[in-house]
């Protein structure tokens, strides 16, 4: 556990979900003066200010970075870019960047080209939290308690940079850990960008059947639970998708061929090996994973 | 709403987390006399009648259904064959049996066969109700309030007695309807078959992976919910998928068609197609599931 950080100003682009639950818990935890909002939605930042979320808010990126010793990037990944460009100019010499972006390689690639001389400043992240609910209306100050939080740091990465923002997770609540940015590729892909894929997958499967919706009037909690994730944001998780395919087309290969073989033994009426399928995954599920502790993501 | 039943003995046939549940739900109901307990597990029986779950136990079939009016099978699929020949010569005059199997057909063509003349007597359902957990210490009495339960009574299906088995899941808390057992097949197998294989075969998947103790440790809550279903009963989900294989085949080739479009457009790069398949998906799931006010399945 590091010493409590402290900051004079917090600023936020993209108070959404993740950045507005963040804001709220530095808040809580006093190691901000001051936060400072910024985003593409004006009436988002409005209703954040209203409640008490952040202190004031620019539209502009230039204009919220001013000033700013701690600067949080919570937008998707698909405008990262174009935001990381606009942060260069107008960043003060003293201020550390990090992100909150699912896919780590794909940020590290345009942080390297963004940041350039400026790159030691940047500590790339990723809170292992969420719901399927996005807007500063979804955050909770409680969103990253006893969740990890993945750093990615790499060789260029200011030490005692990279301290503050495990510091400043802490204080949040979070556990902090870091990995690689490829191996936490890898991981994600399979723990959370594919189980995205298959159940918007799956919703739309049901959406274009005939009996439609008969079948989601009888869609009971398991479904429900199963398919939560397909209420997630579509452009953050198009984004993820894409800033992560190679991954997620890797492990997705393999799970199509799982399938594959599953339904095989289902068209030969293969009851010994599709048991053996099923009591694998059971025993797997029931000892890695007890369920109720941990929220959600 | 029926008029509140009464019967002078229920036998229950399989007194697990359904059995169980409803058993006890028929008690604080006040709408059973006696509760008789069955099946292949002594030491489960033991612990449904230290629980007060049932009055008292046979482990012989034939011993527990003497005396019944009410029999509930709630047994495995793939076992139902031999209860349902277990039941038929010890059938009080006035017995009333109904089941509580996932796919229906299968159970209406051992049914047949196994009831002869007393088919009549016989009344096919199917709680949408359930967790993932199995076995007496898992029931609950409050496990089919606010619940559907699916009844799928034939042109033999005696009316009174449907009657009575209508008023025994309303006094148990759940809203009962009828559909055709072909149609509640089809749509079992899209919203809750579909979904048990799909969960099982991610968990599967990534157990065979290389850094499996490392995914399960970073799995989050997005994760957690969509493979709780992989840990339901393994016997009693390869019955089902084994029952009722042709309507989940023909979701699954749907399923596994719409997950090599999704494939592909990850692998060119359509960023477009992607974000109109989450699009579509979060808005119907968002239109047709409000979360949290149904239990699980």
């Amino acid at each position: 556990m590091s010493d409590t950080p402290h900051f004079r100003q917090l600023t936020v682009i993209g108070v959404g979900l993740i950045g507005g639950s963040l804001a709220r818990a530095l808040r809580t935890a006093k190691v901000v003066d001051k936060i400072v909002g910024c985003g593409r939605d004006e009436e988002n930042l409005k209703k954040a200010l209203e409640l008490g979320v952040i202190d004031e808010y620019h539209p502009e990126v230039s204009d919220a970075v001013r000033g700013a010793d701690l600067v949080v990037v919570a937008v998707p990944l698909g405008v990262m870019d174009g935001v990381f460009a606009a942060i260069i100019p107008a960043l003060e010499d003293d201020a550390i960047v990090t992100d909150v972006g699912s896919a780590k390689e794909s940020v590290l690639l345009i942080a390297r080209q963004a940041f350039a001389e400026r790159l030691p400043c940047f500590v790339p992240g990723h809170p292992i939290a969420g719901t399927e609910r996005s807007g500063v209306e979804a955050s909770i100050e409680t969103l990253f308690a006893d969740h990890s939080v993945i750093l990615t740091p790499i060789a260029e990465t200011d030490k005692s940079s990279l301290k503050r923002v495990h510091a400043m997770w802490q204080a949040a609540g979070a556990t902090t850990i870091e990995l690689d940015a490829v191996h936490h590729d890898e991981v994600l892909a399979a723990t959370s960008h594919l189980p995205h894929l298959l159940a918007y997958s799956l919703v739309n499967t049901l959406v274009d059947m005939d009996d439609s919706e008969e079948i989601f009037k009888f869609a009971a909690g398991g479904f429900r639970d199963f398919t939560r994730i397909a209420s997630s944001n579509p452009e953050m998780w198009r984004d993820i998708c894409l800033a992560n395919r190679e991954s997620i087309l890797k492990v997705l290969m393999v799970y199509m061929r799982n399938l594959e073989s599953l339904r095989d033994m289902l068209v030969s009426n293969n009851s010994a090996e599709i048991r053996t399928v099923f009591d694998k995954s059971k025993a797997a599920r029931d000892r890695h994973l007890t369920d109720g502790v941990q929220g959600r993501e």
